[in-house]
């Protein structure tokens, strides 16, 4: 089989996943996702003086469990694959720095883990690596001051508004044989991949980022689809990112149009996070830790107890800035896709 | 040969370098590469409304000009590397998302242009990618509102600042044959890498960025010289991004304590691009169009017409946002490596 199919790759030597965890906090602890993370923090600052260090605090840590659980060094790790949303993404450079591993960083708003992951199948896949680490995480806190209003100011939120979840994953991704008896090797590879293309169907509403995104989540998933051959009903879940309840349901209807019907299949993390009715957070999560600490906090897990034999996690970002929306810009969609199987 | 040498990388495919274009801007263009970009704006403003917008403008102007220079179009392209300084890497998603090309956006700061070079070599020598673009670019005026004074301001600039270039520069990696008669490709290749490590020795001076990234220059360096068992003298150039004046002493200081002379081979892009005495620009150029308009403008057509056969070009970023320094954090400093040949 060729590396390239069509616009999809194939990562012929099924480069594993060694180790993988979870942190969320505590917000996101007591939504339905609750007995899933490997962590639930209850302080907000992780111990820090300010919100931008508790980011790099929860993302670090984040990273330490996941080398913990596979009893790996930092030195054990050739790559980092990282990136958040803050600005110049210090929350992930500043995270990296103690651990002198050399470090990519990457950019694609929500659609980060699915980039980090996709990139990591890449150098392992292809040898330039033996083990990359892809990791990210957001938090409310940063995200809402830098997005939004400053946190004491409590402004209103829309209907159509996520919340952005303070949360993190990190997976190790690793030539090592799977199931070999001194790995962690937990079985699982990353089958293929998509690289994401920007859709932009021009919604201005800065709110309503789940609608902006739903465009490029249905073209990323179609192409890959198509490139395979394959039909929703080979994979036990299909995942978006953060899509939320508004941008889930143009989702689906964008795919029925192209007579594909994921209803079955479709999982969300946005809409797994919390439960709208008791913690009122309106569409859903957002934030690049929402998607991420679900696929290493329920969907990977399931996939290591065959729960699940086949997944796609298909993350989406919203490629907007504070002032791009002032500017009257449009904002951009991308959804980057990896395919996950288990042995 | 394997793909991984110790920490470095080998392109044993050889990923050849099809086209590459740069733009600067009016000042850039008065300096002493005025006569090497391909193109020189003098409107600040590239035809737009805001300063993002024609960041934006500036770096799809230069990505469509490397496709004219190589008789492509935008669907040629099955994926693009690119980043920039503004928040959220605006600069590029808006420049990207009118080619419909599969985008990996990546943040390195100003050594952006090689981390993109780096992740298309592999993407191209990994065979996951048959043509893939690496851009970047940075604006004099997004950046310095952005991160330092209101540009009505006037603000005085310290002896070690340096000055963000207005400039942009785009090279297309490919696996075409090399010299095939009915490609462009100019004979160039990518024949191996170094992804870097954050080193942070703990300047905190923001205006003093070239001293943040000197030890992380020497550090890639010194490691991709060891793993391929090379010494400075097997180079016609060894080019860091922006380290300045400053900086560039700094990091052949280092070097030197570690028995490497730099002295007859070292050049540096952001050294290059002003005529201090003549532009008032104190310490040099930097920002990611500095090293990328440098490359493209002035080192690939010296690799093009044989004058070099072989460099080194290793930019070099300072992982700051505006916020951080304001928090008490020191500076990380990064720098990829890629290694480029005439055949």
């Amino acid at each position: 089989m060729p590396k390239r199919i069509y616009s999809s790759l194939n990562f012929e030597n099924h480069p594993g996943i060694y180790s993988f965890a979870s942190i969320a906090g505590k917000k996101e602890g007591e939504g339905p996702m609750k007995n899933y993370f490997d962590r639930i923090e209850p302080d907000p600052s992780f111990g820090e003086e300010n919100w931008e260090k508790a980011e790099s605090r929860l993302q670090s840590d984040t990273f330490q469990l996941a080398l913990q659980k596979a009893r790996l060094k930092p030195f054990d790790i050739d790559c980092m694959v990282a990136g958040d949303l803050i600005n110049q993404c210090t929350g992930s450079s500043f995270a990296v720095r103690e651990t002198k591993i050399p470090f990519l960083g990457v950019y694609g708003a929500c659609s980060t883990m699915a980039e980090s992951l996709l990139l990591a199948g890449i150098l392992v896949d292809g040898g330039y690596s033996f083990r990359t680490a892809a990791v990210t995480s957001s938090h409310f806190s940063t995200a809402e001051r830098q997005f939004r209003f400053p946190l004491s100011y409590g402004g209103q939120r829309t209907p159509t508004s996520q919340w952005t979840c303070t949360a993190s994953g990190a997976v190790i991704v690793s030539s090592d044989p799977a199931n070999s008896e001194n790995s962690g090797n937990p079985g699982l590879y990353l089958a293929g991949g998509c690289i994401g293309k920007i859709n932009d169907l021009g919604v201005t509403d800065s709110t309503n980022m789940g609608a902006a995104m739903a465009p490029a989540a249905a073209d990323t998933i179609q192409r890959y689809l198509g490139d395979t051959k394959t039909c929703p009903e080979d994979y036990d879940a299909i995942v978006t990112g953060d899509l939320g309840k508004i941008g889930s349901e143009l989702f689906i209807d964008l795919l029925l149009k192209q007579n594909l019907d994921l209803t079955k299949v479709h999982q969300d993390c946005g809409c797994l996070m919390f439960d709208d009715q008791q913690q009122d957070t309106h569409a859903g999560g957002s934030g690049c830790g929402c998607s991420a600490s679900i696929l290493c906090g329920y969907f990977l897990p399931k996939l290591q107890d065959h729960t699940f034999k086949k997944i796609l996690f298909a993350a989406t970002g919203a490629l907007l800035s504070a002032m791009s929306p002032q500017q009257g810009e449009s904002i951009p969609g991308i959804c980057h896709l990896v395919e996950i199987r288990s042995e």
